[in-house]
């Protein structure tokens, strides 16, 4: 197959955010030139038949980690596996995270990570950046990576002591950073000490296992840190960004802070939606040992559905993978240690069709929910938005054509990540990409790939998202505290005393 | 008047925490030696009248700090007159915190704390001790104290920054100290970090009235700490105790983690059932800063209907005071700057009927749960029950007889305690002490005082109280972690690379 | 002025649900023909300059009572008045309902109003019916008002004991006919029997005061059949819609139930997102009674705060006011007995104003969920969209241009409203429309209005709509229960006795 | 063995609520002479062993249904097994309900009750009332049983339709009789008006097995009942009882209401505190319908974990069984029709064991909690105490020796009870009662019943319990509602027009 730089797609059912449409969609040079009916397109247009499906918006997956270093080994899906599987599942975007060492330059390892993705990423991708430490300079990085690198997204991780876990007026410090410089702080939530001293307990009572790693951070651990990172954010009129609630109580901070006008925005995950943490108690260790991911899935087996409930009720808002796959023999090097495993768990390809299935079939969300939560809401809050999220004159030709009535069961036999198993192994779904297009390029037909590395973009995205920060600012111009006026007092004052104990 | 050793109270109606009936008491030697009715008594013995009224339990206060030297200047009242205005007001026990300077010996101020309250203290008093700072020393002080000194109850702070203030890894270490020695672990629970930043922030805008200290710290800053803290604890299976649960929403944490079954215990405050925060936007600065203490009262008006609420529901479980109390020159210290006004409040004098006439006389609570929050639940939890807290055969005389018809208005004017304002001023309370009898003696009659300094005793407590313990230790024995029995792992294991960023 | 029938409107911020842009307008015909910048547009087309002013979709009042008749009078505003007031605020379409008498057919109601209300409208409307009472005559009549009348809302109310009133079997059986034919249920959410009581008591306790309105219908009365009511829907899987919802317990309510995913709508109004139920205690008779509604408003004053919070939060869906205005003369029918005066506020003209000062203003909403709240939500709901409640090629023409700089003061004095108070009276409001388009018609511009009687249409709407009935069909197919696959049971079987009592 | 009249048992700990004592008891003709140390007992006393056992009040049974006719047949267990069960179980009082049918005589209906149970019972009881039906009979028989049957609660069936369902405006009648002759309210929570049509619905879809019987009542049908009833009940301020909590969505509105301030008391009972409803799912049909009850146990298996924390907190108060039991044969008239199953289960022996299993053994509640659960709540609850539900001078010799250590498994093989099978069968409980004492006679020892049917005797029970209704007698006192004090409007008034519609 050859790529056209047209294409129009014809019959199928246009699926937005806010509502759905019989149209046809033609594209040109990677952008959508028109949506409608009886469109007018020039000679030399491929078509592509859509009758009976839907056409959607590509993914876009909020949350990758491709080919990080961490634990002390390399993820091995790279930019270049890691993509072909995600626009494989229907996913034409990615946001993977810079995560500098502590003490080290922001912006060189944000050209270090350019470096890597850009000649291997088979779609458009953005970068995150991590802020592992705090001091001056991290602090005028963070500016210069929003004026001249186009990052408008800060994580700020709450575990991994001593590795990357900031205290909580470094938090206080970072996201009012965040705030004046028109960024949006996103947090790994979990207790960092609670984590230490969980794992040191564990440990000491011989339990080495996978299943050690979840009991070292029950939910409640996640849930405490989620309301402290709430509550910072608030104190300093910051949008927070909480990423992979992987737990109902977390889930409802959230909920929760949302009802109380908090802007803040959670983000489940593939894994968390498709699976829980009862694996971590299989007897095969490298079964148990492949769900092993930071926050843990949970064991309470009703938690992927409380999830699922909450993501169609906007009380949490996107969906992102945590993508960050060691393969089991890398998962080994903790065989004798729940705490070396290496953190991570496939997702990229396959969270389309797990939201489908658990949120769509199910009857949970409709399909412009669907839509919402994988792609438009990201690509609102990241400000990428109309050209990413919608169908649309003008928007970038990123889309997938859905299947809603064929089946696929998921296994790693057949996916296109490079990770040796698959947390979703035999679950049937329902809702299957057929074709996906990328910038105006047909990247996946019918099971086959046609990307070429390098072909994607990195897409700078621009401060202060008016879908963000429209309130955050109001409340800044009508909330600014006030004193009370009073006249001075004037009575008799105490002379100071020193201390007694 | 002369001093009895035998006492009756005939015609009463006796109030416990489980139920109330109408029976005579008979007193001797400082000791209930009957409740029932046609007690047979010894001549001399003196007789009191109590028809139409209860005779209760006599007060526990769970919260002061007499004389304490705290921001520059010391409190007014000191265990002389602060347990004279106990015992004024129905109350014949206070709980004192032992409060040593960080790096300072535990065991040494307890001491200093028992040299300047033995000789002074007008009813049985015991102390609580503070850990400010943390190392082995304060680990093994903490045990001696336990063994030697009859102390079984610690208060960490998450406040007061850079003075008292211990990180969650010290509170872990703190909370798993006293689970291993059987106290109780108090907190006083605001996030310092939050408060720090704030009141740079408002002092910064030029807020520098009282109003600042609320702005600086609003509800959710304790609420935030007071989740933690439970989370904390839960993690080591230690029994917890938040002193001075001031806003609805730190009051709901709690309550929440008691339905999910946590061993935590809230202590609301005479203040905050019995006043509100509004009073911190008082145009008069004198006035205003009158109520100043830490955390502060609430400017939501329906907060202290709602902490009742719960007290009555035991969602709540004990009454304290924090008194403190400063004079308006020493709170002048801070005339100009809200983070130098001393932080403290009245309330040991009023807590009875404060608590009688917004619980009792609303309809709230009936006199049974009245003793429970006033009386009965504090000598549980700290291990003092049914010595104290109960009427009945071999308890302690220490008792109260009330008039639930009576009425009063509280006034500065009138209260006996040496600060010259009541937060409470104006308040017309149902429900008066017309005798309280401390170890058998008549220290209040009819508005008059019979108390003799040095006649109270420091009443030792021992650890694990069966109240608090039984479940932890149940917990302890069938809830230990334990490990999934696998075959080991046998499969290839990657070998480690360094990593990349 | 002349009406054209080609308008660019250029130069304004045009305002989505989704998002803002900067983007001229081109109507034609009553039709936006295009958004976009540098349009071609005809000559002889009227340009309106919108520099600095948002253009929004025409406001969608979803509850109006124009001119009924009610407890003895009629509403003062009839369908000319209240759509003049209606556009003057930028709202350009009422959803006003029939209500026929128990026992009446609903096609004649509907016939009826149809015919009193065509002549004068100035802007489009639509109906909801009422269905208040139950019989096979009513279920058929439902078909055919949804197959041949273009009525796709069915309200029934729980309160108004032997007036309109149905009971539970008759709820569920009109229910599951709404579901059967697509329309979506609605429901004046309060237990009638505890109203009819607690009004006697009122009365005998010599409450006769429009407080009495109140305190014979708190707000439990409400939260408890909005419970009922979501209950009885789930049971069919019928969508449900709760029209004004008036308190902080039934908006809880109604939340929770959409957490636990029940498809199910609130509608705050404006009254209640405006102003408190505290003027019941009014000193004057006249003042306290033009606030009389039912539900009412409620004591508690956070009410407003905390409605408006769930709005913005998408836990409310839809504003509406449940205009139906009484003048003072009107309500002193009732001024010796509470359950004589006639119920309504005012509302279709300020509601655009109120909810932008508490609510964008504010900073609890932006812009565009201002959008979704007072026009889009409603025109998906009732399944108008996109022809309604969206700016876009190819929807109706019907918009507001709004300044967000400008402010007034809501007064009786200056609305065009027939009514002679405001309950409003005196809120400063900052944003204002000032021009409104209806049908592609200015109808309001600076304070002028435009209008012609019988120049609005009826709007036919057909069931099932999309955003309300995909997830119930969804549900419908896989929710469908199933019986567990036994051997039969083959055991011995007692024979059947007569009962004892 | 002999019945000796005097019984020393010596070397136990003593269990009451508050507390737990190592202490000797003395019992004489029935009643406690003495609880202490070193008591001095007259010759010819039995000393009966307790070193290293507990000694608890005897447990009472809330809720039984001894050979109830219904649905076509008798239950089994009669008032003789039923109670010996009872006190092989260490429960020594069972509260059993008398069922009249709809328009029969309230009286008649009691004095049935009596002669059947008097001459069987083998333990005290005492018996609550339903109201069936209403009208003015009605309300004078209640108030005769109050005045002259010691009949102090009475329950209302919002199930059961037109058998014993009553309508809104009857419950509020009859809560308002309730509340003014001094009883208390008890409720069968469930709306009966779904239940008929579920019913219907499940047979129409072929679902005629046991798991019929719950999904066509799923627990929101119980919490939207259970949330009426509250509502209800505190419109005319009337002290609520919800009998059989069986969900944890109806155990949480019980909860929030006491939070709220509301006077209700929840009882889960044996079956829902020790077993779930996934049994109805079960492959055999005898053993999935021997589970069938109303409300049906909940195929959530979270459930009972949930109801034991709430009832470890006090948001749940009391338990009892609803003891109603029907051999497979009986249950058998329902095997073509879930419908016809006669609804009952056991627990009458078992409850004490299953409680202290899955409550004081797993560390939820201690002994003392334990304690109020099984007896004292109930007593206060229905105005027994201290007479029951104590152990203390005074109080009926009415207690058990526990032993916490000795473990047993429940089965049908070995329980006291007549019907042929055991909803519990093969849970392992830790702690067993060793030996039963009923009105001061060792009625169970070491597996030997020595009961005599008739030796138990009818209880009494006196109105206004103060435990119920000091807090509702107060609010009625300060709570009482008032008007404005007005001017009279003196303005024009419209005349009034007929309706429209």
């Amino acid at each position: 197959m050859t790529t056209q730089s047209r294409i129009l797609i014809k019959g199928g059912k246009v699926v937005n955010e806010d509502f759905s449409e019989m149209a046809d969609v033609f594209i040109e040079d990677g952008v959508i030139r028109a949506v409608g009916s009886d469109l007018q397109v020039a000679a030399g247009t491929r078509v592509i038949d859509a009758t009976d499906r839907l056409v959607l918006p590509g993914g876009i997956d909020t949350h990758s980690h491709m080919e990080l270093s961490f634990m002390g080994t390399t993820a091995v899906d790279d930019f270049q596996t890691g993509t072909k599987a995600a626009v494989a599942g229907g996913t034409t975007m990615i946001l993977d995270f810079v995560i500098p060492q502590k003490g080290c330059s922001l912006l060189e390892a944000y050209e270090r990570w350019r470096a890597t993705a850009d000649p291997k990423v088979c779609c458009d991708y953005s970068l995150h950046m991590a802020v592992t430490w705090w001091d001056d300079t991290v602090k005028k990085e963070m500016e210069s990576l929003v004026r001249e690198k186009g990052v408008n997204s800060f994580k700020m991780f709450m575990a991994y002591k001593d590795v990357f876990m900031l205290r909580d007026h470094e938090l206080y410090a970072a996201f009012a950073q965040c705030k004046e410089i028109g960024a949006i702080a996103q947090v790994h939530a979990e207790n960092g000490d609670l984590i230490a001293e969980g794992a040191k307990r564990m440990l000491s009572l011989g339990i080495t296992g996978p299943e050690g790693h979840e009991m070292c951070r029950p939910e409640e651990v996640e849930a405490e840190a989620t309301q402290r990172a709430i509550t910072i954010a608030h104190a300093v009129n910051c949008p927070l960004y909480v990423v992979h609630v992987m737990s109902k109580s977390a889930a409802k901070v959230v909920a929760n802070a949302r009802r109380n006008g908090r802007v803040v925005f959670g983000e489940p995950i593939a894994a968390g939606l498709g699976t829980d943490g009862t694996h971590y108690w299989h007897k095969d260790w490298a079964h148990a040992a492949s769900f092993v991911m930071g926050p843990p899935l949970r064991p309470d087996p009703s938690t992927p559905g409380y999830l699922m409930d909450l993501l169609a009720n906007d009380d949490l808002s996107v969906t992102g993978t945590d993508n960050c796959t060691f393969s089991v023999c890398q998962k080994a090097l903790g065989k004798d240690d729940f705490t070396k495993i290496p953190n991570g768990v496939n997702g990229v390809e396959d969270r389309m069709s797990v939201i489908w299935e658990k949120g769509v079939h199910s009857g949970k969300m409709d399909e412009n929910r669907f839509v919402a939560v994988t792609s438009t809401n990201a690509a609102k809050i990241f400000n990428l938005y109309p050209r990413k999220g919608r169908i649309a004159k003008g928007s970038d030709a990123d889309l997938v054509i859905w299947d809603p009535k064929a089946t696929r069961a998921i296994s790693a036999k057949t996916h296109h990540q490079a990770v040796d198993y698959n947390i979703f192994e035999g679950m049937l779904c329902h809702g299957l990409p057929v074709v996906t297009i990328s910038r105006g390029k047909v990247v996946y037909e019918n099971g086959q790939l046609f990307t070429k590395p390098g072909a994607g973009r990195y897409i700078p995205r621009t401060p202060f998202a008016e879908f963000v920060y429209k309130r955050i600012n109001q409340r800044e111009k009508v909330g600014m505290p006030s004193a009370v006026c009073r006249e001075p007092y004037t009575g008799e004052i105490i002379s100071v005393a020193p201390n007694r104990s």
